[in-house]
């Protein structure tokens, strides 16, 4: 089964809007084993769009195309379609009640205008919208070659991707058949070749596979199996995760069933695990540390908060941290590191406390500190160490990186009790 | 002039990257009046990227290609133009020499393999990478129609970004006769369809033109004038924006030549010019605020730090919020806002003190506090107050809302001295 995607809209062509609906239904056409091999951006031009629809149907068995469902004169995807088919959309009533009820629990009556997103070519499945008023639709386009469908997806990406999961992937996945099931095995700690490296001769099997899967920032692989039902799929991944558990050891943070996961969340489940609670210091990565546990759900269960010491003299006000080592070793020192973990651990009550204290640029400090050298200190009660880090990168990037050591040193304090003792 | 872009690498198919690049593309074409109306994605296919070429060449003239400009056997963008020119690539000698240099400026030799990205078709002119190895081209294409080009960009964005704008940009203008000079106008607290309604009239000159600009939470207005130098744009603009400025008032936050500025960016620049300091208290946006500000370079002048409260009993501890304000009207209530500035005002030492409190879901709180309900407080010595929001959406985005409100209360504060004022 070869697709293709199309998506539509002049403000895609304008650059106001990035394009993140491509990337989402390509992660999802690869994980179910859909070839994908071209994709298409036009604008609301309904000639070009013609032109585009008729080259990818003589191609591709399955077009998916992204946005121009709504109710105004610029949104022409269906009508282009049916068009090109020789097909009027007709208004289908069953849509239609949907889409007044969606105006009526909204308290507003439904504008004439928005009827037409409840038309359709006649043999069109109609994909409902829980996050919006258009529906979508699996259009047949078999005078293009038998079995050949259309599938229109909405614009908004909540609406796009919710439709996507809930209706597209099952009938995707049971017209080919089969299903995929993965696991992403996520990593920090380990460079990508080094990890490569050590799992190289599972990576050459090809039912199930394993990979790896490029994330800005991090190292994952995804392991795949072709199987015909999740469970059985769920069986064959086993023995292949658990060795590549084994080869890698402790950089392994988390497996999943879906690409949705973070260190930050890891580290706010462990913490609930163990029942420990969690505070920060923070200098150079100035609060993105804190904003990162605080993004995940339920983490007010066990991270209290912390201080923000970003100009010197508030690590000794706020920290505690001892003036003589800011004179004698400047802020961005070990010792520094760990007199401000020791103090956000003392004054907010935690079982555990992290700091983090460096230079992201764009100059060097007035020490002369090169830009990219961080520190990031961990506290516990009666033991607390610092891990010295250079960073490369941009000013954002440093700080992105920083974040993520010192989530990574709290997850090993976590799961080994020291991780002081870790090797690079 | 029209204008296509082909984004070349199967890892965009497979949604391992996101292409930001397109996007900076568009964006930078539309500024320079550039008519763009197609983009296509493949991957690394010899045939489909052929295929690509030609009927792209049909239609336009200007292909601008991001990505395949490396040393490995994947990396095709050049020879398969060549071979659709009929024409050989061979190494030229200035662009090889700049390659050599660039290997022992790292102490590195320069492998054989990469000898290939000095190798163009003869007539092309090529651009000088700034930020990596591979060099850019525009190689003449008139067997497709006179005067059509080709465009190569390397892939990764930083390298693409500085090519574009160090050489692509000079090019097309030049070759276009003119200058396109534009102002962003950023505008915060104030919706874009009042915002458009003010100055309807304004939007409907033909040059200078004024036209909104989409930007993901923000609300701005582009000014562009089509001239024949930059010294011309100004003078033309320059009544415009003071139009815009004058029915739009003090919700316009700055007024840019380039699309690179946020509120952080302005508060820390008012901050400085009115020698000004400021720190902060966070409990729902916990740490995102602070993040803001120390994005930008600089920020350490006058952004002293803060406390994270995200612990309802460290709002006691850290900010001085009374125990009766939080067992009387909850964590996120005026009077906790406006004492957790307070506390950081006199804690932290600083002119100002900007809080945020609130809840942001998924989940109501204990005292069902509705999800959206955010409080953001201002201090400066001997007066406080806080002002009532309402967000709605994500987790993340009313969080990211949270933060831009309290940076604009900081804004209105520097420039008035009592936002409190403010109307809605």
């Amino acid at each position: 089964m070869i697709a293709e995607i199309i998506s539509i809209g002049t403000e895609l062509l304008m650059g106001q809007v990035l394009d993140t609906n491509a990337q989402f239904l390509s992660r999802r056409l690869s994980a179910l084993g859909v070839t994908h091999q071209r994709r298409s951006t036009v604008g609301d031009n309904p000639v070009r769009l013609k032109e585009t629809y008729a080259a990818a149907l003589g191609r591709a068995d399955v077009l998916i195309t992204s946005g121009g469902l709504g109710p105004t004169g610029d949104d022409i995807t269906k009508s282009v379609l049916a068009e090109l088919l020789e097909e009027p959309l007709v208004v289908r009533e069953d849509a239609l009640a949907r889409l007044k009820e969606r105006f009526s629990r909204m308290n507003r009556v439904m504008p004439e205008s928005n009827i037409v997103q409840a038309a359709f070519t006649k043999d069109s499945i109609i994909l409902p919208n829980e996050n919006g008023t258009a529906p979508g639709a699996i259009v047949p386009c078999d005078r293009f070659g038998a079995g050949k469908i259309v599938i229109h997806l909405p614009g908004p990406p909540a609406e796009l991707e919710a439709m996507f999961d809930a209706s597209v992937a099952p009938y995707l996945q049971k017209r080919s058949g089969s299903a995929l099931v993965s696991r992403y095995i996520r990593i920090f700690g380990m460079g990508e070749s080094e990890a490569e490296t050590r799992v190289k001769d599972l990576t050459q099997g090809s039912n199930p596979t394993l990979s790896p899967y490029c994330s800005p920032g991090e190292v994952m692989l995804r392991a795949t199996a072709l199987c015909s039902c999740p469970s059985e799929g769920a069986a064959m991944l086993a023995p292949l995760v658990s060795k590549v558990r084994d080869r890698l050891g402790d950089v392994v943070y988390a497996v999943e069933e879906t690409d949705g996961g973070s260190l930050a969340k890891t580290v706010i489940a462990l913490l609930i695990d163990k029942h420990q609670t969690l505070s920060v210091a923070e200098s150079v990565t100035g609060g993105m540390l804190s904003s990162m546990l605080v993004s995940v759900p339920g983490a007010s269960r066990v991270y209290a908060g912390g201080f923000i010491t970003y100009m010197n003299e508030r690590k000794e006000a706020f920290t505690g941290v001892r003036h003589e080592t800011l004179t004698r070793y400047g802020a961005v020192s070990e010792p520094c590191a760990i007199q401000m973990a020791e103090g956000a651990l003392l004054r907010a009550g935690t079982d555990i406390a992290v700091s983090v204290t460096g230079c992201a640029g764009p100059d060097s400090d007035e020490r002369n500190t090169p830009v990219g050298q961080v520190f990031a200190g961990v506290a516990v009660r009666g033991r607390a160490y610092a891990k010295a880090l250079r960073l490369t990168g941009s000013r954002q990037h440093i700080r992105a990186l920083a974040c993520l050591h010192a989530l990574n040193l709290v997850r090993m304090e976590l799961i080994k009790g020291d991780a002081s003792a870790l090797n690079e």
